[in-house]
């Protein structure tokens, strides 16, 4: 067993360093480039008072002029701002969702899509009220894709999942009004709300702002999610490594980058393929290395424990190793620079998806009918690429940590099993970590999820923060780019135990966990509102009153908005280390890190200075322990 | 008959100058003084080249730095804002739509809200292959109103009403990749398609946009006018009033504001309520008179003759009488302006829906279940309110109009029998007017729609344009904002014959028709399609030959945008006074005024200098009948 090994963020920016020689050499701009163009940013879009919702602006608020021309003031142009942000990630997560359940929809067997979680399936389904008994799976499945796509256009009603919440959330969703009709409804209302001449009122546009993010977490991102699992299998531990050093000089490497499990996982499984591999060796490779950046990443690193070679802010680097024969891309979080980077190697862009059609790229579009044969394609045009490097721009940073990942709800729940004891005890619950929890040994959790973000210097927050909790007795559950920052850091190794406290220390030991767990990518932020939902059941109390929080340290989407207000919407306190664009609305800025605690019983916290932000969690732990009397 | 009148500019700014005197005194500000302040714009969001689509920026494109953080260039960032742009005015009007569906789904026998025209109900429920034989009206409505409603978020297929289309247009549509899917889906499509990191192609990022310009007109602006007409009744030519003068000093004075008429049509019915007269009497005042701003004012004008007292620009004017008792609005092109200019004057400012939500307003929240009660109590308000005037800010511009509207398809349809012989030709069909194009009578057909802008001196594009068009032969139809310009200018006066070239003027003789046809609001565009469908029918041509434009020389919504997209994509050239925000990209601007031409036939052509704008217009209608070899 090979020695704990921690990598740094210097170590991490060092290879950065060297790669971006390469980049010089061969004159590509890099995000570090432009981002100096970039600075200072425009004040009045970054606090939110630039108005373009008409064409008879743009307008801006000044001390000299406090309303737009058509008397709209600061805080209803801030309002519809966010509220139209939101909107945009609301949308994005659960277009994505819709395109998993689609692809459910047309599983079949063997097809190149089938169902990998039966189980999972006929859960759903009795959860929905459907007939089980003696159900054809694919029948099945048919049935409860086209109701999981009804969801998001129907005429009536709001979402099911809701259902999954607390009694007392519910109504605390009932009461402020932000239940999710339609999912699509919400999106196409909140654009409505925000057009020129309507809503102009901070409160209401706020809480329009919320119900989009409902429409998503207990929406969208959650049959996204759901739906993944029966599609591919629910994720269970699986040990995998992360970092620029997984790619491999002598294999072909092909990285998958994007967010939606139907493109990886068939691109994983091509990869596989014995022909493939013969024509790999044929190109002069020893094999092929399939390995991930952004949410892809954790896709298949939760399924298949392929590694993670990078998150948001890394993608340019994958490609200038000068090994990448091809970055193979489907929707969201894809750098347009990555066309003209890409001209300067070898390497192939591929874009497939037509949700995101850019210049530069090489368009093989993916289709849920002809998916085996483009995934073939794909992968075989990869292969074709090898012999195509330029030896001179060859360089792989020496960077690999060990990590363990795939811990989903159900995941979780089995390994807390092991600290049981199965004759006596109830399997397969969350009573083990209610009782840690209740006896101090884990002092409370946090979800540490969200992106990259050059305002922060890339993932420090990230692990800062996490490094801190842990040791402070706080286990972590992280998701999206904070997960694999943690995975390149080495937090993810079950060996970083070391750094928890004595008492997360233990039960890692025990459980046999990382004090990180990778809950997967960020449409998986729904598997978290699910297990703070049976932690509260679990516990006999409300959301709230769980010493429970969120955090997105260096979040740059919409969709981490989107996120953040089904998060603080759920009962949990959420913390940014990045200005929501707001500030320029005292009122909006006001109800989000304080009127909505009357909606919800958790509102944001915004604080820039992370090291300080990180304090306020422990700080707030510690008073919702105190406040439990635990 | 009194002698035909026209209203110059010049008399609308007098009349303006002197309410100015009054925001003056009473220290309000006004659109005109907060312009002064705006002024210049931003030239970032001018020419669409600034992003704020992620947390990482806002990015702006310059010499320096043509490129964002991400690496989007200026094609992608233009392109993305125009999506943006597109898909809040695309779900702004379907929204709109979907109110007036769920109305009809409500409507009951003795209810507030009934069918008014069962004829176009049966008529559309037999288009959408429902059994109408020996059915209730009202079970038929219901499962009329259902499917309607079903239209915005149906999980498969493309809308129902593309099917009016000719052949062709279809075909082409087809082949263009812009058939509209569910209405809602192509709002949250398009928002997935700009968020971060997704499509930076120019040429998809337009495509998109046309397709949601398409789920607009050919969807939720179509349902929301055919809908209107079986709740409300279908328009026919009916005699009304306009501009300023339309209020009476005597009276109570009610204003509706907004765009649906699921309110105003109620508000419309109690202003004649025995009772509410009775306590008008009581309070001093001759009677009520309730008139309408924006496009409720082309609502209840063309359904009921309610006089139009003003457009876009003209809201504040209303307030600035010291005569309005209650502004009451529902949706959309609402200044928040009002809110504060009302608290300067005993004026109530009455928002009541949640989609607008505005400070300094009395919410009286309008619900289907309790329309008739909100109402009432709304008249009541405003009633009461009448001896709350201040007599000292009282001043009623002395300017009015008369105007014959209410020029649905079907009507046009039925005035256009007067000029057959009803024994032996073909009743209620478009030929008399083709035929009249055919000879040259009449030279072509030009759709002028649209809002105002500051950007444009307000009304002058719209009245210089029409007075050029009609003197050149070329009849007009109208909606919206541009409508009520041809009103308060006298252009809607039957004896506005006079102002046009012997052809035509002899046409609106025999015809017994004003020149500028006034066939709705906004959404009633839509009209406007089913006509150009009808004639090229009619004519055997296909759409893009007719010698028909469409043309929006003040715009300055996100609606005006989508209404824009879905004119062109019909095939029918669109010409633009104000520039469309995408100047900072040669590619869309390249794309919106050249390139779609080869998916649709038609395209847009922008110039600001609208003598110019005319003069094109009217040469490209004699271009369009050389190629007819008319």
């Amino acid at each position: 067993m090979e020695e704990f090994r921690l990598c740094t963020i210097e170590e991490m920016e060092a290879a950065t360093d060297r790669l971006l020689e390469t980049a010089a050499k061969v004159g590509a701009d890099t995000y570090q480039s432009r981002l100096a163009h970039q600075n200072p940013h425009c004040g009045f879009g970054d606090k939110g008072t630039c108005c373009r919702i008409c064409r008879m602006g743009p307008c801006r608020i000044t001390p000299k002029e406090p309303r737009g021309i058509c008397g709209c003031d600061a805080h209803g142009i801030v309002g519809r701002n966010f509220l139209r942000f939101t909107a945009g990630g609301a949308a994005t997560h659960s277009d994505h969702g819709r395109n998993i359940v689609d692809t459910l929809y047309h599983a079949e067997p063997g097809g190149a899509y089938q169902v990998k979680d039966p189980e999972k399936l006929i859960r759903i389904a009795k959860e929905w009220g459907v007939e089980t008994e003696g159900r054809d799976i694919y029948d099945l499945c048919k049935e409860v894709a086209y109701m999981g796509l009804e969801e998001y256009g129907k005429v009536f009603g709001t979402q099911r999942w809701l259902s999954r919440a607390p009694k007392h959330t519910q109504e605390l969703w009932a009461k402020a009004g932000v239940e999710p009709r339609a999912i699509d409804k919400e999106i196409s209302c909140s654009m409505h709300m925000t057009h020129m001449g309507n809503s102009s009122l901070a409160e209401a546009l706020v809480r329009q702002s919320f119900r989009a993010g409902m429409s998503d977490g207990w929406g969208g991102s959650m049959a996204g999610t759901e739906f993944s699992d029966v599609l591919f299998g629910t994720p269970k531990p699986v040990d995998t490594t992360a970092n620029l050093g997984v790619m491999k000089k002598e294999n072909v490497n092909i990285v998958v980058h994007g967010h939606d499990p139907a493109l990886s996982e068939l691109i994983c499984e091509y990869c596989e393929d014995p022909e493939m591999l013969e024509l790999a060796k044929s190109v002069g490779a020893e094999g092929i290395t399939v390995s991930g950046v952004c949410c892809t990443a954790n896709e298949v690193a939760m399924r298949r424990g392929v590694p993670m070679v990078g998150n948001f802010l890394q993608q340019e680097n994958v490609v200038l190793t000068g090994c990448c024969e091809a970055i193979v891309v489907d929707v969201q979080c894809i750098f347009p620079a990555l066309g003209p980077l890409s001209k300067c190697f070898h390497t192939k862009f591929i874009t497939t998806s037509p949700i995101c059609r850019m210049p530069d790229s090489d368009f093989i579009e993916f289709s849920v009918e002809d998916a085996a044969e483009n995934a073939k394609n794909i992968v075989k045009t990869a292969v074709l690429n090898f012999k195509n490097r330029k030896p001179e721009l060859i360089h792989i940073p020496d960077l690999v940590t060990e990590a363990t990942v795939g811990y989903s709800v159900e995941a979780i729940k089995k390994q807390l099993n092991v600290v049981t004891n199965s004759v006596v005890d109830p399997q397969d619950t969350l009573k083990p970590l209610v009782d840690c929890i209740k006896s101090g040994v884990v002092k409370g959790a946090v979800a540490m999820v969200g992106c990259n973000n050059p305002r922060v210097r890339p993932d420090t927050a990230h692990i800062g923060l996490m490094k801190k909790l842990i040791a402070n007795g706080i286990v972590i559950v992280a998701s999206g780019c904070s997960a694999q920052a943690a995975a390149r850091a080495g937090l993810m190794d079950k060996k970083a135990k070391d750094l928890c406290n004595s008492g997360l220390k233990r039960v890692c030991e025990l459980a046999d966990i990382p004090p990180v767990l990778h809950m997967g990518s960020c449409v998986d932020i729904s598997r978290m509102m699910i297990l703070v939902s049976d932690l509260a059941k679990e516990a006999g109390c409300n959301i709230s009153q769980l010493p429970v929080l969120g955090c997105a340290p260096e979040w740059m989407s919409e969709k981490a908005v989107s996120i953040g207000n089904y998060v603080v919407a759920t009962g949990i306190e959420t913390y940014l280390g990045v200005e929501p664009g707001v500030s320029g609305s005292s009122e909006v800025t006001d109800l989000l890190t304080n009127g909505v605690r009357d909606w919800f019983e958790a509102a944001y916290t915004v604080e820039t200075d992370i090291d300080k932000l990180g304090d306020m969690m422990v700080e707030k732990i510690k008073e919702k322990r105190a406040a439990l009397g635990i």
